[in-house]
């Protein structure tokens, strides 16, 4: 079998691993091809900001050893993967997007990215952040920003959005995020790919720095939902550090692997476009309404509901706020006026809160939460915009205003997204078509907690389905107008 | 097979169900044989303040129906069971020991108490709790204290301490108890039975105000570790009602049914008679050390091992401080000067508290988390004293003076046991003896988190070997002399 550079960047994670173990395509043509196109592509876009190219052949030389003398495979055997600039990578420059780090070369890997590694993925570099990996634009101090590869002068989202551009331009089929407010979703949505939120607890992170927390969650970026369980199947492994994260449930982490087969036609799927009426843009409506339009032709039933959660992104604020101090307490002393205006934002109104309002907060969350889970007595699927407004220009930090309404501060505009966290659902988001202005649109799929395997495996379902319906394909983008782009 | 009152009385939970199915025994005998020791000992003690008797005589029957009829059993089959009284009960009083609902009849039964009634248990009575459950000496304005078996002048430890009371003198085999800084061990500890604190989220728990807490955690109190296994299996079962807590990990409650054999010769336990420095009393150290050398003498090892957790107990206020906030801010308005005097001290210390703290001190809650865990790379299990001082007069509100060092408040005395909920670890309180004044003496046994059936197995084998030591055997109160003591 002899596969062209183009089409060895287009094959998914599932498919290539199996090409390599069957030695039908060389792990070190396929790390070459990704080079390749990172090479093209990422001057116009600027999602990788570090590369790790040597190391990577020495690894796909590595691997195809494995494979000639038949040695058992990893689940991510032979396959190029990008690292968000959050995550500590050994021997990898490791910023999170900030100038005090622009020459830290970390010691050791964070779990996830030794999971990956483990699991014989190949680390072909690290994906742009906003700075500490906050906010949902992606751009930063360092590095500057990551352009959408649908329109280079238009944000990706955030904050996993290196990761989402480098997956969604075929720079690598897999690539690792995390997500706070919607750091998952947001730039999947904005890139046509697949981002997953899990149920809190099921990827263990040993740098959390409190006990108990929905806040960061670690998770898959990729071009179908069967390459986001592969994924999420190695960065949930339970390790010897897993036990450094007390929420780290006993869970078999193989079960991912193998998504039960969903008959889209018995789903049944509540749906709402505003959360109840959190800020959503008068386009981005149309276009959902019209999706759903269309994902009610082949589902068992697909019900607009009666959602109140406009009182969650306060929440969420709170939230943030408690968990900005402790997050960094530590460190506020030291930062100067360049640093990100969202964290030094948010804890400085947090010092002025008092502590009865977080509390409060705390109790709201949980009414939310049981109110919520009541759609699941009659509904599969919970199902919403992933995003407010079709992607902005990456030069403003967040839409200055939707529809004339002025948003307020960074995270005003994704309550669609910042809410389901509150709630601490799993959800993942689908790329469902393109919106009004020939973007990337992209929808939340949400499910009870803990009920990642099912919604996994209902997505995948649905992901299929779409893939027959013109208006619902993913879309790809312009390969050849990209590498002629001018250097972001 | 024909048992007397005091031989029914005596049987554990495990054994008297099998001896129901079996036909041996009669539910209704062994009900009548509990109602009237209740009526016997209960007075000394003032352990249950609310009876159902007439329901449980009619529960009894029908269970007796059903074993005539083999119909499937319940877990709990026929067998009585106290429920303490800051449970809802259907139909049966439940005051939390206050004033403010001493006459409330609840309409619907805690989740907790639903379960035990669906698996068979004939709920006999409540049991007695300091007002709101808030302290860990039994003693409320609305029925008094609850006395200790061993001597019924001194307190029997609390918060679920008239369980413990109504479990070591026979009124029941099981009852049911919950633990925020102590409240399952310290009375198990004073009453001479078990006490098990499970990993939060084991144990469901719909009437939490908050999604993520370690406070506060529902267990069984019984005389043996297999009896508490059992009402554990029932208390944790996943039901409707378990998804309106969001802490509840996909489990099979029905494993704790079995226990592993353990080989207590390979049993590897690390010991600290004070976890680096909390207070506690010479003579309980004394007491502790003896026990100790008696435990290394049939255990794979037994090692003292340097811990410090010495600003736990700080941070366990801090936290204790921020959970008071979220469960009483509605209510705090309503407060008069009887109300519960540790309540109000917590709260409002609580909103002159800057959230900076409470925040910090999370933080610390992490590293003490995973420097403690580092210890189960060595040790199966950690052992250290339930209680810092022999049971005190229940007319104090808490000890007043530990060897001359005075007491701060009512939680500086417990530092033992609302330290080991700061980790959040399992934990398991194992009677162990008596004290120098010859009251009961129990230990707290720890385990690493979700790992509550490998920590049932170890103490049940533990149990085992204890029971073959005269000066670890389970102490028995004095039932001639309680029967004949004037009326609490």
């Amino acid at each position: 079998m002899t596969l062209s550079g183009k089409q060895l960047v287009e094959l998914g994670a599932v498919e290539a691993r199996q090409l390599i173990i069957d030695g039908e395509i060389s792990p070190v043509e396929l790390v070459e091809a990704c080079i390749r196109q990172i090479e093209l592509v990422n001057p116009a876009v600027n999602a990788i900001v570090t590369t790790a190219f040597e190391r990577a052949r020495l690894e796909a030389r590595r691997v195809e050893k494995q494979t000639l003398h038949k040695e058992d495979p990893g689940l991510l055997h032979g396959l190029p993967i990008a690292i968000k600039d959050i995550q500590d990578t050994e021997g990898v420059r490791t910023t999170y997007g900030s100038p005090g780090y622009a020459e830290f070369v970390p010691e050791q890997d964070a779990a996830v990215v030794a999971r990956v590694r483990s699991a014989g993925g190949i680390v072909l570099g690290k994906t742009n952040v906003p700075e500490m990996s906050i906010g949902a634009n992606t751009i930063n101090p360092l590095f500057g920003a990551t352009g959408n590869a649908f329109n280079p002068n238009l944000s990706c989202g955030g904050s996993s959005g290196g990761s989402g551009v480098a997956v969604t331009t075929h720079m690598v089929p897999l690539a690792t995020g995390s997500d706070h407010g919607g750091s998952l979703r947001i730039p999947a949505c904005y890139s046509g790919v697949v981002g997953y939120r899990a149920t809190p607890g099921v990827v263990p992170n040993e740098q959390r720095r409190t006990v108990q927390s929905y806040y960061s969650v670690q998770g898959p970026i990729a071009r179908s939902v069967q390459d986001a369980a592969l994924l999420l199947a190695v960065m949930c492994r339970r390790d010897q550090r897993s036990r450094l994260d007390p929420m780290t449930f006993p869970m078999d982490s193989g079960k991912f692997l193998e998504l039960d087969a969903v008959d889209v036609g018995a789903l049944r799927i509540a749906v709402t476009e505003d959360l109840g009426g959190v800020l959503v843009s008068e386009s981005i409506r149309r276009t959902f309404r019209e999706r759903v339009q269309l994902i009610s032709g082949f589902v068992g039933c697909c019900d607009w509901v009666d959602i109140d959660l406009r009182t969650a992104a306060d929440v969420d604020w709170h939230l943030r706020q408690d968990i900005f101090v402790s997050q960094y307490y530590k460190d506020a002393e030291q930062w100067d006026e360049a640093f990100n205006p969202n964290i030094r934002a948010t804890y400085e109104s947090a010092l002025n809160t008092p502590m009865s309002e977080i509390a409060q907060a705390r109790c709201v969350q949980m009414e939310l939460y049981r109110k919520f889970i009541g759609l699941y007595e009659n509904y599969d699927l919970v199902i919403c915009p992933g995003v407010s407004v079709s992607p902005f220009p990456w030069s403003t930090m967040y839409p200055a205003e939707i529809d004339g309404k002025a948003v307020e501060n960074y995270m005003a505009w994704l309550a669609l997204t910042s809410s389901i966290t509150v709630l601490g659902l799993p959800v993942l988001a689908l790329p469902c078509g393109r919106d009004e202005s020939g973007l990337p649109f992209g929808i939340q799929v949400i499910a009870p907690m803990y009920r990642d395997h099912r919604l996994l495996s209902a997505a995948h379902a649905l992901e299929k389905a779409f893939a027959r319906e013109h208006a619902l394909v993913r879309p790809i983008p312009d390969f050849e107008s990209l590498k002629c782009a001018k250097k972001l």
